[in-house]
């Protein structure tokens, strides 16, 4: 199973993509797309769009995994964050693969084993799960590739779930679940 | 000059290409990008960011302009909101268009005369304008219209912005001029 995680952000989006045998995990390729500094806004969300069409076309992975998110500090980081991540799921639209979404406490919990573990421990844990010399930084790289990981333990745990049809509240088996059955 | 108007909406992105002499106005094109009622949220997107691509290479207009957002009814809604809003930018930036913006304040008192005017003024605005038989609808039809009519009107005025670096708080030549000699 080969999965590609997305952490979008307007001046940083981290990506990670692994391959995994559901209990082992191998890093296939992971970084970071930003646009120069001084790049207008539309610049910017040509260079992660561009990024992540090329990487998708190069790993064609079986699905791209993506923080799904109900908050932010404000609107104006809630707008701005909002069209990072639209360019990312139009890239995975375009890709025809299809996409997941996780909540940032369902992915630590997955990862970490506690929701609201600290960005470090998810950076040692994805050195930890995946094997390498170093833990991944800066923490959006970590954050990509941890989402990739989330949704490999929870599809082996067979509760997969689909991007919902308003991109930000997916009806989940899960929730399906705890709702008939309380 | 041609201008290419976009209200966009994950649901609903309208859109409207005029040209204009600076005073006399045209109507070249306008309508409504709107994905199947069943779609996913990538896949609205994808209707939106394609459907603007087409149009924007077939009419090849010199700015794309929009609305400038700086508050949403919520986070929710600003998230939503930003992932339309990020495709639309996404397409004049491959189609190398430059994008203005305006905010709905400016747009309807550059169309309407009133910074605060309806959605009803605005169609009626619109009909008016461009020499209509009927007002355009739905509203968001005439909400592009409105934003392209704004900027010919503030280019006349030789007071035409650049989309900021943040893609939602530009520095215009309006606002420095108002902040040193207040």
């Amino acid at each position: 199973m080969k999965i590609f995680g997305i952490d979008p952000g307007s001046d940083r989006t981290g990506y990670g993509c692994i391959e995994s045998s559901g209990s082992r995990h191998r890093l296939v390729t992971c970084g970071i797309l930003s646009a120069p500094a001084r790049s207008t806004f539309p610049e910017k969300l040509l260079v992660i769009h561009r990024g992540l069409k090329a990487l998708l076309e190069r790993h064609r992975p079986e699905c791209v995994a993506i923080e799904n998110i109900f908050y932010a500090k404000n609107v104006r980081s809630a707008l701005k964050l909002g069209h990072a991540r639209g360019v990312a799921l139009l890239a995975a639209s375009e890709a025809a693969i299809p996409v997941v979404e996780y909540s940032p406490a369902e992915i630590k919990r997955s990862v970490v084993g506690y929701g609201r573990a600290e960005k470090a421990q998810v950076q040692a844990m994805m050195k930890l799960l995946l094997g390498l010399d170093a833990a991944p930084s800066p923490h959006d790289v970590a954050d990509a590739l941890a989402v990739a990981i989330c949704h490999v333990h929870t599809s082996s745990s067979a509760v997969g779930r689909a991007a919902g049809a308003n991109g930000t509240a997916p009806r989940t088996a899960v929730r399906s679940w705890r709702q008939f059955r309380p």
